[in-house]
């Protein structure tokens, strides 16, 4: 199952080519993932996104830190600035003891004809302990939350 | 009278203070001000901020560019990061000839409670005609679609 | 007296007009800011720039943080990207309790002709004390070390 | 063979965990890869990273666009801020007919000790004509400017 996140631009995510800068593609994924894993203050986990993975609390004094281990993106089609928030689709392509390797297809907005797929990205995340700084494994609880959302890798064409 | 433009931050937003950067806070700025006067590509007004002041077609190819002369802004709150998008009021100060200044108070999230003012700011732009980049004077029908949003400019406590 | 920061541009400094973008501007004037206020590792205070003010720590855990309380902005040409680094420079306007003015005008790249001024701009720091978060005296041992620097604010020409 | 671009880092390149953040990293690696490729205003090559593969132009209205299609990075080792510039080392790990990949290795700033080994990256660049926005060939010159950087691509540990 994947979940739909809705990101929006900003038009200083253009570079001077006019279209969304390279770099801040990983930027737009960072913040349709943290939509898609953080916790509610209250604890709760149900928010905008309508279903969520959310089991991770990533506020300040937080006891987990995600750390970025590596990623991978192929950029289809230049994206241009547009109102509506892309659509961003965002799956868990693996699962290991201590990391996760989140997937995800970046759409056209909901509804835009022809749907277009622009970029393809791949991310390994790192769960790390914030008090000893090391790898910690993922525990039942998460593990239990993001079952729903494991399917296949992303497949790279280029590689 | 003032248009409310809900503006979402992105957790990239933030420095290693932990707090929105007083950098980023211009493309917030920005942002708010595109939602406020970008004309939809069929050429109506009207847009996801219920009312709107769009008549400059900002798009790539337009006949008008909008130049920066000026900022000033006063940080008043540090800002965390929140799933909820920050209320921007936004408003017109002044109209001249080929410039006019936007005005804006950046406040907590819409139901916060209690709400805060954490940014107050002015931007002075210049229009510009693409071709001869030179200032070019507002027209009449610009004029009308931003008079309704003119009121005093914002008072700044510190200068 | 005034001190020059050589400040490289990135690419990515650009917006979709092709110029340096308004905002990241500010980011310009902090790494410059930085470059003057930074104490090297070994606590000494000479660094790249020749001279400098360095007298706040600025590294992780530091006792001091400066926050931004204001900022004020004057675009007078846009900027290209281009290899030579602008010359920025840098003096303190004004010094109060605990906060002060940085001042700075961002010149073209040193030898290049003719000179231009591109920006102007003023800056109000605050210090405030990590601990308490609470504003905090500027120390003696910082008065004397950026009295030197001490000139008229920079004046402004649209207010 | 291998270029070297000191590439500095900026205050602002760090996120709320206070390192370089992971997408701000591929922004490093575009001024690095900037610094080696782009060819001065008189056309001649040589440049501030001493040799330089510098044979496209890449200036406002060149003929030629550099489209990114892929990128893979490794992050090894959080970087924190510091003032001496990281040393990108960076070849070429494969050339095709219109697209070439581009390596780098990330390092601790020249003279650090130990030498730190940040991340490892790939970016695969399409040259595209301007003019009809269709992938053109690496020309004669090009190639026989690029080839004594060719070298094995990066092995990535992780796939």
């Amino acid at each position: 199952m994947r979940l739909h996140v809705p990101t929006p631009l900003r038009w200083s995510d253009l570079d001077a080519y006019g279209h969304v800068n390279n770099a801040r593609m990983l930027s737009l994924l960072e913040e349709a993932r943290i939509q898609a894993f953080w916790v509610n203050d209250d604890g709760t986990a149900e928010h905008a996104v309508g279903r969520s993975t959310a089991v991770i609390d990533a506020s300040p004094g937080a006891t987990t830190l995600t750390l970025i281990a590596r990623q991978e993106v192929e950029y289809l089609e230049a994206i241009p600035y547009q109102r509506l928030p892309l659509d961003i689709e965002l799956w868990i392509g693996r699962m290991g003891g201590a990391s996760l390797e989140v997937c995800y297809e970046v759409h056209s907005p909901v509804g835009a004809e022809p749907r277009t797929l622009y970029t393809r990205a791949a991310t390994t995340i790192v769960l790390v302990d914030a008090a000893t700084g090391k790898p910690r494994r993922i525990g039942e609880h998460e593990r239990a939350a993001w079952e729903p959302y494991l399917e296949a890798p992303v497949e790279f064409r280029h590689r």
